[in-house]
């Protein structure tokens, strides 16, 4: 058993458990935590199967990106979150602490053969875990629904190149369509009530549904404005996390940012972010086109008091003066920005953030 | 090349296209055509990789229902009509020509490693084929939508033994909802005007969604009672269809005790009933829950008539002295029957069939 996963793993406690998986020689490996712990399994199988320097899978700029040359050891995922979607997905996230930077290893081989998802493990969870990794659940819903659509991605020349995020797409569309109905009807109830067994058990499946959505289409420009801030931070110590470390949860630093970006890519298709905020249960029948963006913005909002989140990046601690360091820290996330339905260069990355350090 | 396959496979056409695959010596298939043609490559490749007599591999009680031994070859499936769903299911439904019977094998090795789903391919589709086949895409997803949940089907004792069909489940929820919201707005007119690509793509993706959820949930009474109808085809030559023998095609043969089905079965489960109405475009806003089986079999008959359907059996040469033959060809057809939420023995089905001479 190695139980020293970081919660948010970086290179140092993803190496510790690789040296630990190789040490072991061992024919499979079973995770059982949210998606740190089943992160940092992936990584460790991968590279006690498939032993290299740490950089040689790791996405570009900042790795290699060689891709994974064989099936890896068999890995069963056991989540005790309800966000994550780990279980479902070919990707391992974690920091580099040398650059400060969050990135990680997509290819389909990471993706474990079997998730247990039974909502018993997350009835222990504390309401601010609860919180924050639905929320987590809702953005990569959103996320996927709204990337560029597959059609307009730009095709990888070599098959063994293909990135796993394909873009919006038709089946990417079911999943996380039914997941954003599903947190906007059980999040609250599951943060409020941890016995209320039906709502868990849905958002335990609304995760894994929009897992499959994202672990095919993609995310965009909320997680890859993430890494950055939850670099950042400083002296945020929320509820029901380790008091060992100031934290600004992967869930909440990716919310925080979501009002302003959808309301951003809004204008490039607003029927379909209207779609999403009927999704979520907002009343649309007497909405305008081109009021999508705010509509959904204010759902979101909405969703964000009802979760009891920070009210934008200045109540986790982030200054005015942190926008170079969080533009500056988003530009290598491109893996993901670029999927963005509108692209974002400096100027308008800025300009999210900055509009982000109040959401209402 | 083998082009010998028989619209609705039997045993005989079957084992025909058996011997050409095991002369051949195949790395590989490829099935471009509809459900039978699919349906013909599947039990090809079967029996070419693992040559056995026929009834081995065939779904008891009517064969031994042997479990596959292994992989199969490689096989792509390319369908041309939007309906079967076989690209995605491992199952194949062929005739046993001196029984009388229609049965098939059932076996996730059956399934095609690959779906090409161009809608391009529908394009030349005669209407009462599109309307047909179309029909076959509703039921698949409100019979898997409706079918007893997984939860309370009886586990198999040994895993080997684990039936293709597992009941209704949250996954094949996903895929059946969403299949019904597509027939419902497409099926028409994509029947309609064979040039709205748009209509004619979204129906051979909700032939590809209802497969996937009824591949894994299963079908039930619709399809247990259409073989025996189809078995009667006696002076029944629909446009579209070759003239050469009588034929009352699948999906007509499956829609034609959908009415009758759903307002028995919807006692069970008034609610899950009531949401399939609503999901097929039912004003269900006023109803009550004892209305959910009217209101959904009302839908049905309105979807039968705008498709051009025949007004049931009667009108396809089937006769009250028939009955007896109906409900006899039913029985064995226990592997999908016993997944009805309402169980149906021999009177049960009697009167189903009766209530189905006449729809409207």
């Amino acid at each position: 058993m190695f139980d020293r996963v970081q919660v948010e793993p970086s290179d140092t406690s993803i190496s510790e458990a690789i040296d630990a998986a190789t040490r072991g020689g061992y024919d499979g490996y079973i995770a059982v935590g949210g998606g740190s712990v089943i992160d940092t399994a992936k990584a460790a199988n991968l590279y006690a199967t498939y032993p290299a320097e740490l950089l040689t899978y790791v996405n570009a700029p900042i790795g290699l990106a060689q891709p994974i040359p064989g099936l890896l050891k068999p890995l069963i995922a056991i989540p005790t979150t309800a966000g994550t979607g780990s279980e479902t997905t070919g990707v391992s996230i974690f920091d580099i602490r040398a650059l400060g930077a969050k990135t990680g290893i997509a290819h389909r081989a990471l993706r474990p053969n079997l998730g247990i998802i039974d909502p018993d493990n997350t009835r222990t969870m504390p309401p601010m875990v609860a919180a924050c990794s639905g929320l987590d659940v809702l953005s990569h819903a959103i996320e996927s629904f709204t990337a560029i659509p597959y059609a307009r991605r730009a095709a990888a020349e070599d098959p063994a190149m293909r990135p796993a995020y394909q873009g919006a797409n038709p089946i990417s569309d079911v999943w996380a369509a039914r997941a954003m109905e599903m947190v906007a009807e059980n999040l609250v109830r599951a943060i409020q009530d941890p016995d209320d067994d039906d709502a868990r058990g849905q958002m335990m499946l609304a995760a894994a549904f929009a897992g499959i959505g994202f672990g095919n289409a993609g995310v965009h420009l909320p997680h890859g404005m993430s890494y950055p801030i939850s670099g950042l931070a400083r002296d945020f110590f929320p509820a029901g996390y380790p008091a060992d470390h100031a934290i600004v949860p992967h869930g909440m630093s990716v919310i925080l940012t979501a009002p302003a970006v959808f309301r951003y890519t809004a204008s490039v298709d607003p029927a379909r972010h209207l779609t999403v905020a009927k999704l979520l249960g907002a009343d649309t029948i007497a909405v305008g086109i081109r009021e999508a963006g705010d509509v959904l913005a204010d759902r979101i909002v909405t969703i964000m008091r009802e979760t009891g989140m920070p009210n934008g990046l200045a109540a986790v601690g982030i200054r005015e003066s942190d926008l170079d360091a969080l533009v500056a820290g988003t530009i290598p996330q491109h893996r993901v920005t670029k999927l963005s339905p509108r692209p974002a260069s400096e100027s308008e990355l800025r300009a999210l953030f900055s509009a982000s350090m109040t959401c209402w």
